[in-house]
Order: structure tokens, then C-alpha cells, then sequence
């Protein structure tokens, strides 16, 4: 993209840009610190113990408390939007989302995806691009991965459609591809410090729960937030950009509020290990009261001393009653807002 | 409160919850560091140069530059409003609070409250109840501790009055009572970085002083402050909660900015050593514009070297004149917000 | 300024107040953390990889990420607030500005002022006066300096004018006149990690560049950061201070917008060595989208190992046609909020 003189500004890959088995190594390297984590209780009503005290975390056999597993993802997929989805117009999904290693104060993050399937649409003006990224520290460990698929511009209507590529990806994770963090366990876990006395036993598959509060959201937030993890789409922070002046709110702003609010019911659902599936069902704007509300999809065990493994739904909504998520029509009613399902430890 | 597959979301205790004697260990330990510190001043107008210099602190005998002393209370006090104030139907008052250690990043907190007062009021439907909170750090070293009383819902109106018990609180802390932080020496006080020439001599009992500034405020700022100290109180967040759909201002919040504010006349009031009393005189919301006035009550001096302390009559508003506190039937003006008793530490 | 029981709020200095060769040593230090870096990237959209990474300060030649040149400046800026602007008419210009060490997490800045010049108007109600501020670090080790003159009221229209005495102020700093960090060393930079691959010579001397994003600014936004820096203008806090009920935006808080947002472009001007002139324009609320554009005025060699210098202006405008910035009558379109002439650092 470089020449002298030339277009200095990063316009982004096209739909042609992209070919299976290319290796894109993002750019911004991100050093963390006691900053991030304050900030992140700042913006979300993030109580996680395991998240909150260094005590707590050593513990649960931690060296010291990490940075949400959430910042940690904010920050390895806002590196990948210049790259990514600068030019997308739609975000089509998520699947076999890992996290590997924690991620403490003092860690640098960097980001690398790979192109692992591409499909021109029918339409012949666009394309799904499907990538599995990956979250790397200073010491080249991966911290996290998972795969994403959006759906990308073309630049050229001319350009020929690729050889179609559409990888396999797991509808969901199971434990054995669970990774639990070196020295985790749950054998002293404080459950009156933790906030809540459920653990993995009380916990039922196919049961719902209504985490009950609500946080109205502002532009200042969901902005400092998105920025944060510099990211870089328009839509986020230009009120001019869309033709109805409004700012769309950065999906991972909507996770993150309704992971904190999770906290109400489910305490004890510390650590996420694994990202199942994700859907942005409908758009967020400033002035949405978020609620939210869980099901319980699956436990297993995960040999580690006192750690249970629960999958859970987790579902964000703006207003409308709890446990009600499509219509007759197979589609998500028009008040939901996130459909996530993803794999957390618990103590046993 | 557990119970396999039973309610999961924590409805809060009522009144008759509670006995006298109880102690309560509130959940979610909190490790602090300088981001905590770099909100706080993002947040509030904050200046006192013991807050702010690692250097000006050492110069005054502290190992470093502690957390400000209302983010520690904010911290103690957000830990307990799961157990203490979420069925609150109002905050009554504070008595007896004392700052017993300054809280340094890397500290943990934690927050234990005991029941020392209960009484049904007779209308049957409600009751005050009474708390001794004292907050620890991860070395188990009280940091600070204060009585607060709330009235607080019943669930069940048919549930028997428990004995009515009627703390005796000090109306105020005397000298004797304050505890002065290891080390503070005010000998070597530079005035001039510190901002203002005016030391513990220069103020008379009765003296009263316009803090001048003002500062409207704004929903983002109220909610972030509020959850980075982890108070989950719906009121202060969902604007779907009230009937009028306005977010209440944790009364915390108004604390803050009154004493950020009156830096601008008493720069060298530096640590708040006790909280003798507090009333949050009317409620304050988004798009008020808040200023300060103070009027010294007492003077005291505390044995250490250089160091004398000041009781403060710290009272914010929203808008008119200083200096007037009540109408003749005794009642708070409408435009006070906050009128609160403390003692500070001040430079001789 | 100090009485006993006397006025305790300090009203600023006025015109008659100044003398040339007067030194003021501003109050209140500040100890910076990682804090401070996170609150900066969530309140801009910072990504220069020398500021954002450790590891990528490393490579290039650093102990570790520095705070953001502009953060330091804003923090030195501040602490001359309540000295030199809190009674300004207007802040008329910039000049001579040097970054002379990078500011890393634990350093504690102070600042101070010597006044070069005065100039009573010719309507006797204002002056001018010209200010070289030093930014110190806890070694007493400048960090920063530069010039500024603002237009101060009298208190007292009869006070004698004072004899006339105007700094002569390079019009731009040369090459030489820079300060590279020591140690700097961009033989080893990695282009593909910072974001864009054009190089020192794909820059010629007249070239512009649309950096394309804006920002919609909100009030929460540009008060935490102004609080931030502890500047304490009433006319950025208070609603009711302005006759039109609007809070004026911190001119700094545009300055930063704009940097941030010419990464796009820019992203390898990687640090900031000298202001050599800036103009305010016009006003900045919240609610205008901030864009930029820049130009090359200039290039140098420095002699570093791989560092090369180039002189842009930096323009922020809220909305227009880019590249405009004056008309026919000479004076700044309505639209250009920011006219800013400054040497940056940039891999060869």
C-alpha cells in the first residue's frame, strides 16, 4: 500500500484483497496496565473477584489478578479492524474463541489473523471473509484465538470471485478444548467474598436467569470504551457518518455491559475460557437500557482442582420481558440486542 | 441465601434480615492502583498536591502518594450496598468515621459491616437499621471505619419488630479521636506547590468561605464514578427505574466534587482524618451545576509535627447564594445538596 | 496573597500583577502512571505504537512506552492555569516549544514560569503578557518548555502601564534547535506494528494529507480530560459561567483530537519534538465532529540512527472541505478550530 507521495491514508482491504492462507499481522502493539483495569470498572459494573483483587486471585492459584478476559478480547479484535473490517458491512459471526493465558498488568498484546475461507456473494458486490485471529504477548505466547467471519466490500466489481473457501468451524467447543490456566484452582474459594454462595452444582442445564438491573448507556462511555481498545470504525464515533446522525455502539461495548450485569446470578462464573458463538441480533444506540439474562447450555468438568466448567447463553436486551429471544419467524425480536454463548469456570 | 436451582439473583436483605450483633462481610475485594488515582482526578476537580506527588507526599513523611481518602470511603461504602442499602428507602446519616490508615495503590480492600441498631418504625412497612463499617486493607490493618443508619424496607409486614436498639453515636469526633497517619510531618510543607499561602493559623472558627467554582454535571461522569467503586444501587444507572426516568446522583459523587472543589480556599486542608456527620440535603441529577461553600467549626491541634487539624462544614449547591443552609421551618434550602461535618489535616 | 482569615480563594493575577524576569514556580506536582496513559487512549484515539507498546518503545532505543508528548504538555500547560490564564482574555499564541525528555509512569511533574514580556493595550483595560514555561521532572530535569502570551485584564484600570518589553520568538525552531530523546534509534523499526509503511522520504515538503475520521466530541468527553490535567478554567466546567449556557472546550483537548486523529496518514510520526506555533481559531463545543488535515512544511535529518524530523501543520476543522483554512479576508474560515505548526520524530 506504500508509495511515495502517494495515498497515505489506509483505505483497507477489499474483498479482493483477502487470499485463503494469508497471514496478516496487525498493527499497534498494547501494553496494559492498572489504567485498563480501572477503566474497565469504570465503564462496566464488572465485579468478577477474580478480576477485582490480587488476593483473591492468588488464591485461585494466580499470580496476581488479570485483566477481564473481555479487555483482553476488546484489545486483540480492535487491532484487527484496520485490517478486518474497516471496509464490512456486516459482522456475520464468531466461533472457536479460546483464551489461552491470561493476560496481567504489564503484558504487551499484539494480533495476527489468518484468512481461512472466502466466499464471493451472489451479488457480486461483496464477500464473506472468514479469519482466525490470534492474541500474542511479549513473550510470543498466544493469549487468546477465535474466528470471526464478515461480510467485505469489493473494490472492484470486476475482480474475479475467488475459489470458494468455507471452513469447518465447531458449532460449539467442547471441555476437552477447554484450556484452564496453569495453577487455577478453586479448592479455597471464598464464596462470601466472591459475592454469591451458587456454585457449579447448583447450577441446572436449561436453567434461565434474569441478572435483573439495567445501565442506561451514553455516547461519552461507549466511545471512551471502543477507544480504548483502538478501534477504529467510523460508525462508532462520527455522528455525522450515518445518514440518521446516530453512532452505532461497538458490539464488544454491548458484550462487556452484559457479561458485568451477568454478575447478578452468576457471581461465580469467573473466568471465560471459551466463545462458543456470538450474534449482534440488533444495533445498540446511546440511551438503550441494557438488562440481561443467561441459560444454562451445558457444565462439564475440567480436572482442575475445584474448577467446573458452565456454558451459558448470555443475552442483552433493551427493555421487553427476559427468556424471549426470536419471534415466529426465526428471527431475533427487535429488543435483543446480543446472543452470546460462551464457556466460564466455576467453582465446584 | 443458595439453594440448588433456586433464586440466583440476590434480592438484598430487608429488615427483618437483620440483628443486632450481625456482621456482615461484604463481597468483592478491590485491589487498587493508579489508574483508580488518574480517574479520580479525571472525574473531579481534585488538586491537593498530597494526592497528587508521589514527592510532595514523601516531604511529608508518607512513603508515597496515597489514594485520596473519599476513594477509599467510596470503595469501603460500595462493597456494602448489596447487603446494606439496596431495599434503602432512604440514607439517613453518618457518624464516627475515621480514616485509620491511607490506602496506597497496590492495597486490597475489603468491607465488614456489624449491625448495632435497629428499629421498626411504626408504620409497620419499614425500619432504620445501623452499621458499623470498617474497611481492611489485604494486611487486615482497619483503614477506615463509620456508622451509617438507612431505613430500610420490610419484605414480610407481618414479620415481629425485633428490640429496638438506639446506638449512642457521637454527635461529633473530638480531637482526641482522630488518628493522625504514621510519619505525617507538615514541618518541611511547601506552600507554594501546594497552591495557597493560608496555613492552620490563618483560619478562625466561624469563618466561612466561597469556593467560587462550579460544575455541571454530566451522566457518564456520575455512572463511571459510581462504578468504579462498585456500587450497584439500580437508581444511579437505569433511567427506565424511576418513574421521572432520571438517574439518581450517588450522593458519594456530590461528596467528591464539593471537596474537589473547595481546594480553591483550602488547598491545604490535605488528608480528611473523620466524617462526624452528613446529610445529602436534596437529590442531584444530570445538568446541575454544582458549587461549594465551607465554614470552619473547630480548630484542634494533633501532637504531630507541623500538623493541626481543622473541622469543616462542607456544604454543595446547585446554584444560589453561599452561606445559606435552611429556611425558618428549619429545612434544607431546595438548592442544597450535601452538608457535611469533617475534620482535616492542615499544615501549622 | 496570604492574610490571616483574609480572602482564602485566589482571584489569579491581573496585568499590573506581572513584572518581566518574575519566576513563578506553578503549584501542585503530579506523579503520572499507567493511569493516565489508559485514560488518554480512551479519551483520544491514540495509536502511535511508541506510546501505546513497551516493547515497541524498546526497539526503539527507549527504557520503556513514554506518556504522550501531548499528555506531558498538558500536564505542564495546567499547573500555569491559575498563574498566567485564570483572568486571560484570550490565549493569542505558542512559540519556541521543545520536548527535551520523554515522561515515563513514576515520573512527577511540576512546572514554571518566568515572564519575557508586557505590553499594556492601547485601551488601557488589558495587557499582554509573554510566558517561557519550564516542565520539570522529579530530578529537576526540564521536560518540556515553551512561550505562550495571553491577553490579561487589569484589575485596576489606573495602575501604571509597564514599560514595554516584547520577546523576540523564532517564528519556527530549526533542526538544530531540536532535541532528540537520547537513545533513539529507528534502525530497527518495524513499519508493518506501527500501522503504516510510508517512511520520512515518502514525505515531500507541500504535501497534504485528509486523515479522513472524525469524532463527534460529547461534554463528559473534554471535561475528564481538562480535570485530567488539572487545568481549572471555569469557562470549560460550568454551564452557567458563559452567558450562552455552552462549556468552551479546553484548546488542548482539540489539539489532542486532532494528533490522534492524523495517525491516519501520520502514523509513523511517531514523536512530537517541538511547537513552533498554534492558533485557536475558533471555539470547540461539544457536539462538533473534529476533523483533521495536515501539510508538510518542512523536513530535516537529526542525525539519530534512522531519525528523521518533519515539520507539519496540523488543522482541525468540524466539518468543511479540507486544506481550506482562510478567506479572502485573510482571517481563519468559521470551520478550522486548530491551526498548529509542529516537528515530529519519523523513521528514514
Amino acid at each position: 500500500m506504500a508509495s511515495a507521495t502517494g495515498q497515505k491514508t489506509d483505505p483497507g482491504r477489499f474483498f479482493e484483497d483477502y487470499r485463503v492462507g494469508q497471514v496478516i499481522r496487525h498493527a499497534v502493539p498494547r501494553t496494559v496496565s492498572g489504567g485498563e483495569r480501572a477503566l474497565y470498572h469504570a465503564l462496566y459494573p464488572a465485579r468478577h473477584a477474580l478480576y477485582s483483587s490480587d488476593e483473591f486471585a492468588r488464591v485461585c492459584g494466580l499470580p496476581s489478578s488479570p485483566i477481564d478476559d473481555l479487555a483482553a478480547f476488546h484489545i486483540v479484535f480492535g487491532k484487527t479492524v484496520p485490517d478486518v473490517s474497516l471496509n464490512a458491512v456486516a459482522n456475520l459471526g464468531y466461533a472457536e474463541g479460546r483464551w489461552l493465558k491470561p493476560v496481567y498488568p504489564g503484558d504487551t498484546l499484539r494480533s495476527e489473523s489468518e484468512v481461512i475461507g472466502l466466499k464471493q456473494n451472489s451479488n457480486g458486490k461483496t464477500g464473506v471473509v472468514w479469519v482466525r485471529t490470534r492474541g500474542m504477548n511479549q513473550r510470543g505466547e498466544a493469549v487468546m484465538e477465535y474466528c470471526r467471519w464478515v461480510m467485505v466490500r469489493k473494490r472492484d466489481l470486476d475482480a474475479p470471485a475467488p475459489e470458494t473457501v468455507v471452513p469447518e468451524l465447531k458449532p460449539a467447543l467442547s471441555a476437552a478444548d477447554l484450556v484452564v490456566p496453569e495453577g487455577l484452582d478453586f479448592s479455597s474459594y471464598d464464596f462470601r467474598l466472591a459475592g454469591e454462595p451458587h456454585r457449579w452444582g447448583d447450577y441446572e442445564i436449561g436453567e434461565t436467569i434474569d441478572h435483573v438491573d439495567g445501565v442506561t448507556i451514553e455516547e461519552a462511555e461507549h466511545m471512551m470504551a471502543t477507544r480504548l481498545w483502538q478501534n477504529t470504525a467510523k460508525v462508532h464515533f462520527d455522528a455525522t457518518f450515518r445518514p440518521d446522525g446516530r453512532r452505532l455502539i461497538y458490539g464488544g461495548h454491548v458484550i462487556s455491559m452484559a457479561r458485568a450485569l451477568s454478575f447478578n446470578g452468576l457471581a461465580n462464573a469467573q473466568m471465560i475460557v471459551a466463545l462458543n458463538a456470538g450474534a449482534h441480533a440488533n444495533p445498540c444506540f446511546a440511551g438503550d437500557t441494557v438488562k440481561a439474562w443467561s441459560e444454562v447450555l451445558d457444565k462439564a468438568e475440567t480436572g482442575a482442582p475445584g474448577v467446573g466448567a458452565i456454558r451459558l447463553r448470555l443475552v442483552a436486551t433493551r427493555g421487553g420481558e427476559p427468556f424471549r429471544l426470536k419471534g415466529e419467524d426465526g428471527k431475533y425480536l427487535p429488543e435483543v440486542l446480543l446472543d452470546l454463548d460462551y464457556w466460564a469456570l466455576m467453582p465446584m
